[in-house]
């Protein structure tokens, strides 16, 4: 298991990214909201369906899933954020918080990652390999919310694409 | 790199699973409809925005999401899918035939993917590393339109849940 170390880091800097990327999909959300006149903060409450969790437990959850995945990959605490954001501007300070806790990281972090064996309350007494812990849970879920998230911006009309999903991808000469 | 090609296969095999866990929730909208009384076939133009991808294409995109995936990093042809599908059984149709070509691959296929360099029509003359396509492209628009697909169910009150989403889990002994 040589190099799932540096998979794992390269899977957490790129959940970083993808973080900052959702602070930008809100800063077009509060740019649509000026422009047609709308209350951003409706948007803290919006969901697609409702028995699903609204934009603020979506983006909390992404948040929760990239910074778990790293503590527990990394065998590191991962710091409290109590869930008791109720506006974009609160939203926006536990990305920015995440994101910055997550700079600390590197593939050296992830040494053990791959030989991991992570036993947590909801796996009732059974548990999960780093490698499955992390493509079979924590990348799924990531991306669930997040995508939700951008859903829930998208069906409110905010002029998000995808390549404000996506954003900026490493090439390099062939 | 000694091991991206065994994390490349398992992240194969789990959009495989994946793309599976997507023909269930069709199965689900289809009771659904029956229940409800209204005709399934509305669902393949249900979309969440005007101006997004119906579920038709976020299905069909997500299979070929993980079909290129794997034919890129392994090396190897695609089999064609035209995008011809109309209906709810055609759509059930691609999905079983990309799950069933994804059967034939394993970790020593993708022997070479850790070290290859892609270049595709959409990178305008540059290239990305195999570990920097499946962690920047493949895995992230994977996902986004399979949780699209997702969300314009549940959107449309089909009784899907995370759980549903995730599908079964590899857990173990501690």
């Amino acid at each position: 298991m040589e190099a799932f170390d540096q998979y794992a880091g390269h899977t957490i800097a790129h959940m970083q990214k993808m973080l900052r990327n959702l602070d930008r999909w809100i800063e077009r959300a509060i740019a649509n909201a000026e422009a047609r006149k709308y209350d951003a903060e409706v948007l803290v409450q919006a969901r697609l369906a409702p028995d699903q969790y609204a934009f603020v437990r979506q983006v909390q959850s992404a948040c929760d899933t990239a910074k778990f995945a790293a503590a527990r990959l990394a065998g590191k605490d991962a710091p409290s954020h109590p869930d008791t954001e109720t506006t974009i501007a609160q939203l926006r300070e536990r990305i920015a918080s995440v994101v910055g806790w997550l700079e600390g990281f590197g593939p050296s972090d992830f040494a053990h990652a791959g030989s991991a064996k992570l036993s947590l309350p909801w796996m009732r007494g059974k548990a999960m390999t780093g490698v499955d812990y992390l493509s079979q849970f924590a990348v799924p879920n990531f991306y669930f919310h997040l995508t939700t998230a951008y859903s829930i911006l998208r069906h409110n009309g905010v002029d998000v694409g995808k390549m404000d999903y996506l954003g900026g991808i490493s090439m390099q000469d062939p």
